[in-house]
Parts: structure tokens; C-alpha cells; sequence
């Protein structure tokens, strides 16, 4: 009842603050027999870990992690999957001015008052930090959703007033990784660069927007009428640190169309599968996946941690001036991509599994 | 596992299809002692009901209800409250012609992919006839919210292409039961209505945007890391049938602004009670609500039950022309209002109850 | 959180009180696709219902049902299955002496302490008559299993003082129906009758043991290290009213063999396949069966209303002085036979499905 | 869905395999502000381990424990506490002789059958070294009970033939640490403790009982009509490795009695409390606490790993003879205790919380 778990069947439970002595992750619910490629794992690690490019915190974290058990021989083996993740580069000391103080728009004051107590050192389980586990245990899960042939693929469609005008499908998506921003418009990815840049030399921040296509998804994922494969994978992007919102298939712009604009026309490919003409439905209809592509946009507010001076209160009640701290990223939207990806690949390896008991 | 329940301590599980003997929900979770104003769970089954007015479908339902068990002599007695709503107005010959074809955009072809089977009448499962059962357990809800105070209050911001060009803070809400499409802008409200009418008479039909404040809750509910409370909100409201997208505070517009811009400095009113000068979180940071106004923005697609011809395929594999026909709105946005109010009812009384057990 | 619903996929969640207007369950999870059988389940109902013998209360109740939603044209579709089963028998007034009593051994002061109210009317809430729900839902899952080749059968193997001493495998297991006590020897049988008689002349009642056999289950279920298929099993019995206590294998009786008398040796079977040569672990092995016969003992205390005055306190914190008044059973003992079966038989098709995904 | 996790609002998720790096847990939902006290923990701990006595296996584990998350400062902070449990004296090599064999009466086959793999090293998960998570945990669960005032309390009161005549309430369970076999009568204490090392000697082993009294919990915990708090205690316990039964209050004794001789009379103490004169019912009626002591009775089997020679058969199909092989327990009924009230102080922990929210 507690909200640290995320998932029915392929299900995670993550634990750790910021500047404790290791964040975690345990998966109940994998299957047997799934082979676990360590260097792949590692690989998704490194796509969000910090201090990897020029415009990311320069916090240095190798985000190692250990399988503490869960795997054997190199399989999974039906128990509990337990990974350790030690935090290295804690600096615990930079935070002590925010013992007392809440930052705008951080979750200070909230856990202040929800729980009585916080450990302030770098936000604690507010912080970021705790997307490492949602990595990992999505790596996992990708590998899982890679034997059904799906494939899951993010990217940065907008950083601040910068937005690509092209939608997934003009897009050559192998580029993506190609830049440190993961824009796969290269043109564009270099004027998102340049923001980044600029905003940091301000002591100021962007926010952003990351597209998500799940390709290959078989038809019949997602559980009416409350566990709707999208609402899901809605619930799962609002859950990562400081998004603000989603929309999938057509979203806010397709309620300007009209109906006759908006249906998705029936017909069959050249092998006689059911597809649609169009795909304003973005892969899902009624809650369940139609076997198109699965597409979605998340809204990441710009970084709340500036390098300026702010008006706040402390837990005393008295009015101060807050200044700017610490190591923190001008822009967390090139690395939300993978934790993005890794959500959607919890929600769709949790649905395929729920799906194998839907009919007889 | 299957998708049929919502919440965690205040719990429902809805059931029925559209054209069965009822449809209903069962809430479990609902503490002792209280009273049931069933006037004002009526009130809210006829803000939602089919028939209400000229731009909604002309099916009848009276939406009068039933409560079988878990209430005595008028208060709640910690026992499962079970509701049953008669389906009256049913008219299952109107679907003869869809038991083999698939609707475009309806849930017709998933349902039969996932299941094997379906009852195509009205759309069985799928209908929003179970909406029904979401807006008679959210209204037991908000009396449980109304006692802290609690305050929700949902309005159309948007039809097709005409949207509110103010914010909640800048309109009367009061105004919104003042016309029939649910707008407290009583000229946009006009407007709204005759584009309505338009695609009416042209066959055709509009989505648009329920905006929707909840007011006075305490700080404190949301469960970090995975039920933070604006993701609950966000599943909740993509559970809804026909929604495309969920954002809230800021939402994607927040991401165009830069931190500087977007945070919330915190002050005090005159009470001292600690605030925000801005509200972009929209009540919410850290997952956590932070005793500001909530607010949020729910996209629905226009109605896929259009009355003009379609391209379809048929359970058999054929290419076939659909043609329109049965009692459908040409818009849900005004019937929606209701339902965004009554998931958000249940999502906030279900944190509320999970936040008594947050700290000692 | 509350209490209401058991199973994981295959789940159940009942409601209603003894004397409202009905009692009923929601099924969500059942597989689409499976055939519906209803004489067969009017015929569970019919072995659990009062007034069927000599031996039980002489309520009247049909215990007719009304399938509400989820099946369709005779099959599951996948929905949830709302089943409705109306009071008809009801005599509230009997119980107009116990609105502010509490009976000794019955739920009424645990209810008035934990709920701060209660439905006093034949027990509310805590009457047994809410097991009719589980039985109805028992028979789907029994459609289930059977699919499957698994058979459950319980009986009963003692009546107070008066105990079988032949196990399972030395009765012939098919003349349980063939006497109102439900015990397959019938020398026996007709003992357990005289006793329960004489009792019911004294206004006193009997408990007992129900004795139940699940045959052809396959290896692979339960979930370790919780969700052991026997602690399953263990905490569907004791959710039971009157049940006291559970046992499976050798039981109590096991703790006093030596562990070389204990263990069963492995071997084959003429077919090859692996079997056990004793039995003492009563099909289940680390939690998880491994395809020999599962059988466990189930024990109910005698029934607390009995037809002698009685001390007691009520509401105000008087000693008050308590009649037996209305209609019971001298013993449950013979109707719960399908009550343990109905249990078992959804616990075992929760983890038949819950199996489904154990490993690739 | 797996089964890894226990508990709906105080929940614990444990992992790991015998012969890993470690073994550990996550507790989710402890309330935030809660002292730990790390003596108090490690000496529960220090109740279970191996090695402690004459009469227990000789594997030498310290079981001491790293706190990785969820505590700050001294204090729960309410994010989830996870703890880890270093595996020292694992010596794989001694089940080298048990990759591919299934020892008689343990999860070899049944692991294999459900998983198709499966780590043989100490039994892997199925390892009763998993329930060192469960103390450590259990031991947080008490630090919570303590604060309300409840006290729980295990002691053996049988092993083998050797039986306690004397219920808990003619013992002074006070004495029940002051021999190693964990019975509070010295005299039975002695003669246990000889037929354990004489079952030692003959490479055999032993099952038996353990007890175990609840005091001082508040009315009103559990939740009707599945979830009642002995039907919970009854998983909980037969959730524990090589555990056959358990019953309540009068247990299967009670069946043997008449409803007039069972039933208890309420009355009210001196300061007008109500309570029961007698107390079969083990102080839950209708599932829910009255206040009065609980108490059950756990079954244990005599230890299924003998030092003799057994039949059985390996993975290839093939018969095998087994020898006894490793460091094992004689007896695990005494090292059980703490087990055994790990699990019920999780129980009520749970159980505390949820009726928090049970009436307004």
C-alpha cells in the first residue's frame, strides 16, 4: 500500500535515498529461464548514469550494480531478483545548508510533512537517483520482451521552445544515440545542445519532451477496464521524477480533429494481418494493443535545482533566500530516455505475462 | 490481476456490460459510520446519465440505482457497498449488424483478439454505460472527501478547436451546471453548443478537454515512488473511456519554460500556513500533495461512432463499409465532467486513507 | 486492504449481509472462452443451502443465483462475473433482541468494537449465509479445474467425539452424498445423525472435521515463499467461519514420526512418471505440489447460538441474560463439505493460472 | 503475483538463495518515525541462528545485518527499509551430490517441475535460511507492536512424543530462554533436549510444536470476511518451511466439544473492560481481536535431511540412493520460535495499520 512497488505480475520494488550506502531493486515475478546479458544491462546503466557528457551533472557514479540473487548459471531461476546498486560519489556535506530549508519545487517541504522526518542529503528518495532501479530492472525486462520481438525505442522530441516538427515515423531513430542530447534529427539535436549550454552558463534550466515507440507488440496487451495498457504506461511516465504529463496516439492535439479526421480505418497488410490506415490511436484501442505501433510522448518540467538565488521557507517558518548548490543537471531530458524506455518495458513485460491467463 | 478494481484501501471493482440485466461496482474499503446522501448520489448518476439534453445520445437511462449491501439504516457499515444499475433502455438488435465487424477505433477487434470471444452488443464491456458504476462510487467518495473538506469540481475547457483561453483562477466556476455543455464560459459555452449541433447534423462527431481543480486537500497524500498522486490521478483518468492524454499543474506547457520561470517560491499566507506564490506543481510535489489547488487537464478524443460510412475488415478477414447507426453522442466531453470528477473522488479518498498510516 | 476479495488472478470478492436484499460475488479474472454450466452449479449451491435435511437449520432458501454480467451466450468473456444470490427467507425481527446484545462466541462485540456499527440481523455481515457466494464461485472454478482433470472432494471425518479412523484412501469416497452427514462410511454416518439429533434436543450443538482430497493436480503449484500452495489452501479454510484450525499430510499427527518414518522416498510409477511412495507431505513439497494427492483436514468448532440461556454484557455494559432464539444448525459441519471444497477449488485455480508464468 | 512478498500494508518482500552472496529483505509501509534499535534486532536475530547450541546445525553464520535504506538518523523516514544478510559459511561444494538428485521430502522436485531450473546449493531459495529475512524484519514489526503495548511470545511445547500437559497459561513462560530447546518447563526441557541428541546420534531427526501467545492486543484487528486475523496468522505461519498446521484457540480439540461447553460467557474485569471468562476462542471472534490473549499452535515435521540412506530418483529419471550429507539440524523446532513470532508480529503489524482506516 505503500507506493515503492510498480507492477501485477513482472513486478519491482525499489528502494534507496540518494546518499545512503546503495539504492536497490527487487523483481518478483520473472520467469525461469530467462538468460541475463550482464553487458547489456550495463550498456542501459550507462545511457542514464550521470557525469557522461558535458551537459549532464558532473556527479561521477559507474553505476555498477550486483545481482544479489534471483539468477544462477546465468539464468533467472523463478526467486526474487535482488540488485545493489552502491551509491559512490556521495557528497552528503554539500547539502547541510538544506537541512532545515525547502528548495521551490523540490519535495522537501511534501515529505516534510507526510512523514514528519527526511533525509535532506541530495532529496533523498526524492531524488532522481532512484530512476537507477528502474533502469536496471528494465533492462531486464527488455530482455524478456526482446524473445517476443519487441522493441522499445525512446528519444527527445522537444527541449524547451526547441521542438522537432516531424513525427516518429519521418524519423531515422538509429541516430538517437548518436548525440549527446538523443535527438535523432541531428540539425536539431545540435540547437538543443546549444540551449543546454547556454541555460547552464545562465544557472538556469530546460525542460523537455521524450517520444516512446514500442514496436512489434502483439495484440491482446492491456486489461479493461482500469488497467488499460495505456493508462499503465501513463501511470508508469507520471511516476518518474518530474514529468508532468502524457499523451499517446493522436493526445491533447487529437481532440481538435473531428471523428470522421480521428478513426482509424481497417485493412489488412500484404500477409492478410489486421493493421489500421492511420494510427491515431497510437497502437491501443479499448485499452488493449491492436498490434500497431505503440507511440507516446512524456512532458519533463524544466530541472528545479538552479544556480540562482530563490525566495523559500524553512521548517521553522521563517522566510530565506535559497542559493543554488551542489552538482545537477541543467537538463534531465537526454537521460529520462532510457528511464522512459526502461517504464515501458516494465508496463509491456507485465502485461504480456497477464496476458497468457486471458482466455483458455 | 485482471483489470476490473481501482484503488488500494477505498477499492471498486465495477462489472456489466452494456446491454446485460445491469451493470454495478462493489467498493470495498469505505470506512464505518458514514452517511450516504443518496439525493446527492442521484444528482451526480443524472449529471452523467444518457438522455439529459439536446447534444448527448438519446438513450434513456433513469440511472437510478440499487444498494444491495454494506449500508444500514443510512451510514456505511465497513462491510463491501455493492450497487446495481439496471440497464433499461437496451436495444440489442441495434448491433446485429456488428457481431462479426469491427468498428474503426472501438474496442471491438482488440476485445476479440485478447479474449477470443465478445458480447458486441453496445459494446459490451467497453461501453462507457460503465462509467456508470464509476460516477455512483465517486460520489461516495466525495461525501468521505467532503467531510476533510474536500472540494473537486471538473468543467469543459475544450471542443474541437474552441478552448477556454483562461485558466480556472480566472473563471466562475459556479457558472459550469449553468449550460449544457458544461462550460463556465457562458458565450464560449454557446459556441461550444453549436459546434455540437454542427457535427451533429453532419454525421460526425468533436472530442475536446475536461479541466478539473480539486480544492482544500491537505498536504501529505501520495505514495512516492510509484503512486505518486498525480500519477494515480493520470491512470485514473486515462482509464476513462476515449481519453488521449493526461497532464497536470504546468503540464506540457511547463516544459517550454525555463526553472527560473517554472518553480514555485514558497511563502505564507496570512495564517502562516506555508504556500506557493505560483502553483505550476498544481498541489503536487514530489508525488506528494502540498496543500495547494490541484488542477489537471483530461484529453478525449472525438467519439469513434460516427453516422457516415467507414472502411472496416469483419471477424472473417473481409473488407467491409460500416455504416453508422444506433443512439451515440456526437460529444462525451460534457458527460465526461462528471467522470473525471468521480475517478478523482476515488483517487483522492483513496490517498487520503493511505496517508493515515504514513508516520507514527 | 479490507478483507473482502481472495486470489490473486483467479479472484473473488463477495459482499452483502444475511438478511439485506441479497448477497452476491464479482469473479474478475476468470479465462474468456470457458463454458458455463448451471445446472451444475444450482447443484453446489443446492449441497450448501439451509433447510435440505433434518439435520440443518430450516431457513428456506432457494439459493437461486442470477449470473449479472460476464458470461455470454453460456461462455466467459473475460469480464468480471457479477453473480447476485437474493435473501429470501429473511426474519429480521427474530433479532430485534440482539440489536444491542452480544452473543457469546459470535462476531457482534468484535464487529460493534471494530466498525463502531453493525447490521445485527441474523449476524450481518459475519453470517455464514455469506458463504453461499463462495460457493457459487467455487463452481466456476471447479469448471475450470475440471478442464484440467482436477477433482476435489471433501467429507466428513469426525463429529464431535465421533471420528473416522480410516483415512481417505480406505473409504470409498463416492457415498459421501449418499447421507445427510456427508460421511462416506455409513455406519458412521448414521452415528454422526443420532448425535447430531440428540444435541438438537438438548438445544446444544457439535463441531467437527471436514476431511478434503484434491486428485490430479499437476506439479508446479504454489509460489514460493509466501504464497505456498498449502499456506494457500490453510488460510482459505480458516477463513471459513467456524473453522479453528488446518492441517495438510500428516498434520499434527506428523510432528511426532521421526523424520526417517517421515520422508517419502521417490520413485516411478509404471508409466515413468516420479511419485512418491508414502504420502506424509500430502501432495505439497516446499509449497509447491509435486502431483500426488493433496489432502488436508479442516476443523469446526461447535456452532455458538444454542438454544440455552447464556451469560453475556451488551452494548451499554450490562450482564444481561441471553435466550437461543431463531433458526440453526445444530451442527455446520455436513453443509460445510462444499464450503471446503469451494475454497479449494479457488485456490487451486488461482494457482493453475498463477502457474502459467512461472517459467519461459 | 509471484510469492515473494507478505502483508498488505506492512508488507516485506524477501529474497535470496542459501548459498548467494546474501540474503535480504525489503519492508515497504513501516511507518515513518519509528526508533530501531539495533541490539534488540541483531539479539532476534541471535535466536535463530545456526550454530547457537549443542542441539542445532553447525554452520556458522554471525547473521548480522546492513540496513541499507529507509532509516536515518536512528529513525524510519518512511521509504522502504531494505535489509541485506551476508551469506558466510556456505559451502557449495557439499551439494555437488545434489545437482541433478531430489532428496526425499524436500523442494528439489518440485523446483525443477515448477521453474526447470533451479539452484541445488543448500536448497536454494527453498532454504529455511530465508527466514533470517523474516526476523529481521519481524523484529521491526515487534518495535512497532512494542509501542501499542503487545507483547508476543513462542516456546515449544512439543517434540516428538514429548508433550507439554499444560497449557500456556500454567507456565511461566519467562523460563522459555533459559534452556537451549526453548521450553518453559525445565524438566520437559531436559528430556527434549536428550531425545534430540539421541535422534542425532542415529542420523535421524525430529518434529514438534511450537506455541505461541499474543498479549495485550487491542480489539478490532482483522479483516472480514478472507482476511480475518487468524486466517492470516494461519498463512503466515504455514508459510514457514516444513510447517504442517496450525490452529487457534481450542484447535482441533474444540471439536470435541458442545457449543454450551465452548462458548465464552462475556463478563467485564474490574475496571469494566469486557472480556470472556473463558477464552476457546483465542481471542478473535468473527476474525477479529476481542482483546483477550491469542494463542495457536504451529505444527513442525521432524527435518527431512537424515545422515542415512534413501531411496529416490535424479533428474534423468534414474533410481538413486541418497546418503545424508552437510551441517544440519537435528530438530528445527526450537530455532522455529523466534520464527514463528517474526511471523506473527508481522501479522499484527499488518494488521495494526489496516485498522486504522476501518470507520471514521
Amino acid at each position: 500500500m505503500a507506493g515503492n512497488s510498480f507492477g501485477e505480475v513482472f513486478r519491482i520494488t525499489t528502494f534507496g535515498e540518494s546518499h545512503g550506502s546503495a539504492i536497490g531493486v527487487v523483481i518478483d515475478g520473472c520467469p525461469a529461464g530467462l538468460e541475463i546479458d550482464l553487458a547489456f544491462m550495463q550498456s542501459e546503466m550507462d545511457r542514464r548514469k550521470p557525469g557522461q557528457s558535458a551537459i549532464t551533472t558532473q556527479r561521477k557514479e559507474s553505476d555498477t550494480f550486483q545481482i544479489i540473487s534471483g539468477v544462477y548459471e546465468g539464468k533467472t531461476i523463478g526467486s526474487p531478483i535482488a540488485i545493489l546498486i552502491p551509491n559512490e560519489d556521495t557528497k552528503p556535506q554539500d547539502y547541510d545548508h538544506l537541512k532545515a530549508a525547502y528548495r521551490p519545487s523540490h519535495a522537501d517541504f511534501t515529505y516534510e510533512e507526510k512523514y514528519g522526518i527526511r533525509d535532506h542529503r541530495g532529496g533523498g528518495r526524492a531524488s532522481a537517483r532512484e530512476t537507477a532501479a528502474r533502469v536496471v530492472s528494465g533492462a531486464i525486462a527488455k530482455l524478456l520482451l526482446r524473445r517476443s520481438g519487441i522493441e522499445i525505442q525512446g528519444y527527445v522530441s522537444s527541449i524547451g521552445e526547441l521542438t522537432l516538427d516531424k513525427d516518429y515515423t519521418q524519423l531515422d531513430l538509429s541516430l538517437t544515440e548518436s548525440n549527446i542530447v538523443r535527438c535523432p534529427d541531428p540539425q536539431m539535436a545540435e540547437k538543443m545542445i546549444a540551449a543546454i549550454q547556454d541555460v547552464r552558463a545562465a544557472g538556469d534550466t530546460l525542460g523537455g519532451t521524450v517520444t516512446c515507440v514500442v514496436k512489434h507488440a502483439p495484440t491482446g496487451l492491456g486489461e479493461p477496464v482500469f488497467d488499460k495498457l495505456h493508462a499503465d504506461l501513463g501511470k508508469a511516465m507520471l511516476s518518474i521524477n518530474a514529468v508532468k504529463g502524457f499523451e499517446y496516439g493522436s493526445g491533447f492535439a487529437g481532440t481538435r480533429l473531428k471523428g470522421s479526421q480521428h478513426n482509424d480505418a481497417f485493412s489488412h497488410d500484404a500477409s492478410g494481418k489486421v493493421i489500421t490506415i492511420t494510427n491515431h490511436s497510437g497502437g491501443v484501442q479499448g485499452g488493449i494493443s491492436n498490434g500497431m505501433d505503440i507511440y507516446f510522448n512524456v512532458a519533463f518540467k524544466p530541472v528545479a535545482t538552479i544556480m540562482q538565488d530563490q525566495q523559500s521557507v524553512n521548517k521553522a517558518g521563517d522566510d530565506i533566500t535559497l542559493s543554488g548548490k551542489g552538482r545537477h543537471d541543467p537538463c534531465v531530458v537526454p537521460r529520462a530516455v532510457p528511464i522512459v524506455e526502461a517504464m515501458a518495458a516494465l508496463v509491456l513485460a507485465d502485461h504480456l505475462l497477464r496476458s497468457k491467463v486471458s482466455k483458455l
